[in-house]
């Protein structure tokens, strides 16, 4: 049998003991057990970005890895906690959001059984307490229904669609904005390129791009260009610079498409 | 036999080759070792931030893991290099007093027989060449009295302890601000907690905190309250926001109780 | 038969999912290897870093370990991508100079043959989809030469090696400024070591430093001096401080050697 993987991406920083407690947590369960840091540099508290990098990352990996989320503002109070299951992958997590873009429709139960728990249960670090330790649990063969009953409604984050907001001319946002400065939009490539294969303009902050490029090294350096990133959707990008220090935009910042 | 677990604390940073060559270097002799990092972010020279991490951290982990604990200011120069053990702990470091919070009384060996270590031996990245080639011995089953002669008086760093001024009054200090800004004190709640129970002040900075929580989440954004922490201490917070930055206050700033 | 070592060393900084995807994408391969993060935290597209930061890592890992090193500006450009062997160690990288340090003869192969990548391939994320799943192909056992033909010619940047400009004066440059802020110049301790017997002087931007040490903690804090780093080459360091700070220098900076 093969070593389970666990995947985690928290807020909790690379600086302090979180991180290095939760996994100690896990491996006191489960020594056999793979950890993967997706990241734990995600904004304090930020779902949404959270929700955003999970989408990108958990598919890359096998079936049967368990990814373990925490990026959790209601830490102690009523959230409940969840294990998700979609496509053959597992999902622990606070019930805040944060399995949005993984799937819309996933089978989830409620984590309730304390005794899956590491003792005593601090009010502030669930990470390492409980979603940690459900995790572990779940990589020995645990099966999710004895975690606790079945979730009908999780919370799930509303989508941000583009909006045709005229024939031809479409409104949209920032997903993401990367370490290289690419502002990664929320129009999906595969319903949007060719949109964007005659004359078109884009607006973001200041910026005007009208150019579409296949790699960015085809661009002199400097000059604003859109792309179809790796993301899955269209990327406003500049070759060897910052899209997102240029236009000094970040994730939410409107973006406005025209074609001609 | 399950692979050996080795944890990694440091000051090496992210962002150099350091961190990478001590993990080859201890795979080279341990190829099986899980190596685990706890954080490489501890600020240069910061021994009594090392400390703190380290005490927060290695309970969590199973028996029977070695902890590798490198921030050296003196490398190459006269101080010792230790293995300690410590409730089925194994730890590795030089001996500048970075243990101080596992045990006050740990037995400890000099790190003395260099047929452990990698050659040539550097004078400035003993991680390298000595710290991380003896927790690779260790993993590989070698006994701790083989690499050096007993330690009767390893450095033992002073431990702030609160000091009650008047009747119903402490000073106490922060011990760590973390990446959320959480203040931890080094009031440990199993004595203070229940101090708090009617009125109280605490002062910090230019702060004031009379509210004791239960989690973040029950108090509005902005106000600062004091909680029983995971780490075990009160930790003076603000609901989705940075206590730290409130209060312009770090590691080492005054904490004032005052019980009415 | 041990599990494959593969390392990473790219740019991709640690905030967003791009290591975790490429991670990913590797163990749906190959989810045996052990995967050891050099570093994420290149400066973005900077080769001569990912250069020098591999130089000083790859031979610490045992023989077997396949390098993976992802810094790649040309992505979906003509670059191809290399497989390269060295002392028994494979590389996996875009050929862009990044393995110059490393050897300045080794046997490479192109890689060409499409069904070793992930589907689709993206223009823009090749670690995911070519230079991981390689990595993952090489460690599952598969032979370099089946990836593509032999390549004669790969990239090799020039090496700057201090030149003599006078009788006992040689001019070089630094290196690598670490997190510590010392600056590792290009001048190697086994050549330049014994010149600085006697007297001399050594500048760096605004600084002259005139003494040799043999350990950090020899010199008073504050005070600037040369020593032969853990790198092999010289280094100039402060004792608890950082000499790139206080020079205000960094990769690229004259070093001047002067004899007396």
């Amino acid at each position: 049998m093969k070593p389970p993987i666990i995947t985690l991406l928290t807020d909790f920083g690379s600086s302090d003991h979180y991180v290095g407690a939760m996994k100690g947590a896990i491996l006191s369960l489960c020594p056999d057990a793979r950890l993967i840091d997706i990241t734990h540099e995600i904004r304090p508290y930020d779902i949404t970005g959270a929700a955003f990098t999970l989408a990108q990352a958990w598919s890359c990996f096998p079936k049967g890895t368990t990814h373990l989320i925490v990026v959790d503002p209601g830490v102690g109070g009523t959230r409940r906690g969840l294990i998700a299951e979609a496509n053959g992958h597992l999902f622990v997590a606070p019930d805040n959001g944060a399995l949005s873009l993984v799937s819309r429709s996933f089978t989830a139960h409620e984590i309730a059984e304390d005794r899956f728990f590491r003792q005593p249960v601090s009010r502030t670090f669930h990470g390492r307490d409980i979603f940690g330790p459900v995790a572990a649990h779940l990589a020995l063969g645990t099966k999710v229904a004895e975690f606790g009953p079945a979730v009908m409604d999780p919370v799930l984050l509303p989508i941000a669609e583009p909006v045709e907001k005229a024939e031809g001319a479409w409104e949209g946002i920032v997903l993401h904005s990367d370490c290289f400065g690419n502002l990664i939009t929320n129009f999906r490539s595969d319903l949007f390129l060719e949109k964007l294969r005659g004359k078109f303009e884009i607006n973001v902050g200041d910026g005007v791009i009208v150019r579409l490029a296949t790699s960015y090294s085809e661009v002199a350096t400097a000059d604003l260009f859109v792309i179809a990133g790796s993301s899955g959707y269209l990327e406003v990008s500049v070759n060897k610079g910052s899209a997102a220090k240029d236009l000094e935009c970040g994730p939410g910042a409107s973006v406005h498409i025209k074609k001609y």
